[in-house]
């Protein structure tokens, strides 16, 4: 297929290269940076733009893949018919598209990317949505060259989806961050704790997360979890966080209210 | 060597397991509960006891493996003299066993442990901490047996070891299981997240925290996080953990105050 880039992130530079690797055509790539459409346009063989005037309307598919607050912007500045249109956005809904599209849809990989970071994309789950039977079936068949789970999920799906996503990436990824502080305050390696880590999300590819809970919380050991918010004193912050994180976990095991 | 284990738990188990393959003899295991004593000595080809003043004298090294707040009230039965005696304890401190022996220790594996799951014994970091050189020679070379990963750790320090390991792996599994519920809320099944989960903890294996952080509090998004808040008011002590984490992640980027 011939694909046009929107976008020149984490997203676009993954995206984009699990595509070109599967044998698809980038013909451009835009970003408002024409430095940083250069760069990635160079690595995908594509030509770079940042004027969206500049889109060749000879394209099978254009792909935006921007901050998800960027999304709407961008598409009005997109003046072309007959084409198919989608986003990357686990937050924005298809109607937005739907405003400036006569065919559109979604095609959200569930990953959490970093340029710096190699990943096969393969194993990254891809969520899709159309407008129309034939753009699904087109999204579903580029889909399955580039990953081995293509699923249709729809706009409110998504949006729970992506909010999961935030709960099971960016906030696990600051307790990380916490623990690499406390541990660095008392001269202790971050790599101490790794281990730990890739155990903890290990665990619950087997598992359901409540089937594998553990900790002072999960046994109701109050003389930890009190010397723990004292060690806390001085961050009043993760005292607060302590505590409610704990809550909820005592919570967890309690039946629900009748 | 010959030890003995006090505990049948989680981490008993895979010390147990671990110590004996590695060469080592377990004569007795001691749990509160025969029945459970007995289920891991058939596995290590031990004693079974469920008293502890049956416990033999003549053994190298007496392991306390139980529950964080019950390791003082065994210790206080065990009448030994000269016999090294240690606890695994993250929260427990050494002294607490100083009160009861002249010669003890701390042999503190930092894992998450599940019976129903195995692990690579050599990759869990040990942190040993005693009461003299003799016996830190003793417990360096005990845990070198079993583990690629021996560190000497005081008891202050493992004390914010073990806070930091509950953000690291206690706090972020009960966010997955947060994830795991809205999912299923909205007919969608954890498996889609799983990658994204392991991603997560794998990226912070070659890079710190704090650098790989993403999502809508990372780039200040503030229309998808209202829109996440709304999503969460059935849910209010949610909603309130989702403030919160996301306003931690809004300030680790600011810089301190003068």
């Amino acid at each position: 297929m011939r694909i046009t880039l929107i976008g020149s992130g984490n997203v676009a530079t993954h995206l984009g290269a699990a595509l070109k690797n599967a044998g698809h055509q980038i013909i451009q790539v835009w970003s408002r940076n024409l430095q940083n459409a250069a760069l990635l346009a160079y690595y995908l063989k594509a030509e770079p733009v940042d004027d969206l005037s500049e889109i060749c309307p000879e394209t099978d598919l254009i792909i935006i893949s921007v901050k998800d607050d960027a999304v709407e912007t961008v598409a009005s500045f997109i003046h072309l018919k007959n084409v198919l249109v989608v986003h990357t956005c686990g937050s924005v809904s298809m109607q937005t598209l739907e405003k400036y599209f006569d065919t559109c849809g979604v095609f959200y990989p569930l990953q959490t990317f970093s340029k710096m970071r190699e990943l096969d994309f393969r194993s990254v789950p891809l969520c899709i949505e159309s407008t129309d039977k034939n753009s699904m079936a087109l999204l579903l068949g580029l889909g399955q060259t580039i990953s081995n789970n293509v699923t249709y999920i729809d706009s409110a799906q998504r949006k729970t989806l992506h909010l999961a996503a935030v709960f099971a990436c960016n906030f696990p990824n600051f307790l990380y961050a916490i623990a690499a502080d406390l541990l660095s305050e008392q001269q202790m390696d971050f790599n101490l704790i790794k281990p730990l880590i890739l155990e903890t999300a290990s665990k619950v590819q087997s598992f359901l997360p409540a089937e594998v809970q553990t900790g002072p919380a999960k046994r109701r050991d109050m003389q930890t979890m009190a010397a723990h918010l004292e060690l806390l004193q001085q961050q009043p912050e993760w005292q607060q966080l302590y505590t409610l994180l704990s809550q909820g976990i005592i919570k967890m095991d309690e039946p629900p209210l009748a």
